[in-house]
């Protein structure tokens, strides 16, 4: 059943369920401090990476809307997630969400080895998932938040079918990149097969651990749409045996997991977008002027 | 004296100056084709950094618009530069020019040891360029082409400030860089510090040949400011000491410098975009429409 009427919830500022557990793990003073807001896909991007890549951190909540001092100081425009590096002196700061990721994958392939990409040894595999995640932050995105936003019937029509098209071309690009890189006549040998697996993301993993860039970028995106753009838009995920299997992977993923909250906290945090609020975020008002998001 | 009226010239399908004295020695087979067109902003990215890293290619011009087959095989949506990666069997191909910069950065750390970002043992460093980078594609480009393409009085006065700004975010993201890492208490001595100047620009570089990420994101843009937007706008770029000092060293480092034309060639090109003439390109539509660049 799709909400028709505005009942005035907002946002939540506490997260619950599996990411209140992680929270509470994570409240020790750490080299670096991540500043998030329970709802924000954007911040759920850096947060699973900080699990996958096993990085320590402490996680600090925060009111985006309020921008806190401590949020301005790590992140101009007061968007999370922001970063505060506290093993320099004074501490240093980085904020965007896609350079947080480089960033903390950077460390954990100098420190535990670990990381979200494929080896700089395979180029080419790594371009596919740069590929992929462009995509992800120039199409899936904003056309998760114009469907979200728009108010009358045929700008719904238009923004679902925007939305579903935008999912179909990374199943595209996932392919391309299972066509061109994992089953290539060009990887010498089932070794090289698996080292390239590494990174490529649970799409193409062949077992159930090896998260990739893709995954934490366009996840957080794809299961909001598995509540709130089904609650609030009836929205369904395509189907595909192969598309099926991987939604599953990617929600079931400890890591994916331990940083979601229960339902009723994103129908709440969304129901401002829904109803196209004005004023509801940077990000909104981007969308309805018709501007890049910030 | 700004251009007031249409004259009905078109782009220009041919390199002249420079960059044709370029083409000219890259017609032979290599493992890497370049596909690109002579006006292009884009396409510039991707050609200074191939000059730069070191990296043999061979470069074939067409026109964007004709959308020939051989682009079309390398890039779906028929936008230039599109790579074609020869050394594969059957060949492969690469677009979107971020993800090309990327991908020969890769190629080269891993062959000459060349390299347009910081070492991935510095990855504060590599994190700041990022981040200006990322300024340079959500701000800086689509308030170039918001500029330009604007009719009325209002909306170029709003779209030139709009433009500055941009450029005025940038420096900020460049001093940042400078104060928190060159400068920093963090960096252990001299050799270091010249390690870290690597990559990180012409801004900060010691000497006058070390480009680095950003300067071949932003130079494009700035340096068609100061013919296509100064003919068509009446615009003038910022000064300052620091700046000048900095676009100078750009536009005059022998890699930058082969890519460009001769300065007609960019007036002619870019009328269309100035005048915002039905159906100029995929770019010039995303702008009309208020959607992010394709």
């Amino acid at each position: 059943m799709v909400s028709k009427t505005d009942s005035g919830k907002t946002y939540r500022n506490e997260c619950t369920g599996d990411a209140l557990e992680t929270v509470k793990k994570h409240t020790k003073e750490q080299d670096t401090t991540l500043f998030g807001s329970c709802f924000c896909p954007f911040v759920q991007r850096v947060w699973v990476s900080f699990e996958y890549l096993q990085i320590p951190y402490k996680v600090s909540s925060l009111d985006p809307y309020k921008k806190p001092k401590d949020l301005l100081e790590v992140s101009p425009k007061g968007l999370v997630p922001g970063l505060k590096l506290n093993h320099f002196n004074p501490p240093k700061a980085l904020n965007e969400s896609t350079v947080i990721l480089e960033y903390i994958n950077d460390l954990a392939v100098g420190s535990n080895g670990r990381s979200l990409l494929p080896p700089i040894t395979n180029p080419y595999s790594r371009a596919l998932v740069r590929l992929q995640c462009d995509h992800v932050n120039r199409s899936l995105v904003p056309s998760f938040y114009r469907y979200l936003q728009a108010q009358d019937e045929d700008a719904q029509i238009n923004g679902g079918k925007e939305f579903h098209e935008s999912i179909e071309g990374l199943v595209k690009l996932l392919e391309r990149t299972e066509n061109e890189v994992v089953r290539s006549g060009g990887a010498s040998g089932e070794g090289e097969r698996k080292a390239l697996a590494v990174g490529l993301g649970l799409w193409i993993a062949e077992n159930e651990e090896d998260i990739g860039l893709i995954d934490v970028m366009a996840g957080p995106w794809l299961y909001r749409a598995t509540n709130v753009l089904k609650h609030y838009r009836g929205f369904e995920l395509p189907h595909g045996e192969r598309f099926d299997r991987w939604i599953k992977k990617l929600f079931n993923h400890p890591n994916f997991k331990s940083t979601c909250n229960t339902e009723d906290l994103y129908l709440d945090s969304y129901e401002r977008y829904a109803f196209n609020r004005p004023n509801t975020s940077q990000v909104a008002n981007a969308v309805n002027s018709g501007r890049g998001l910030p």
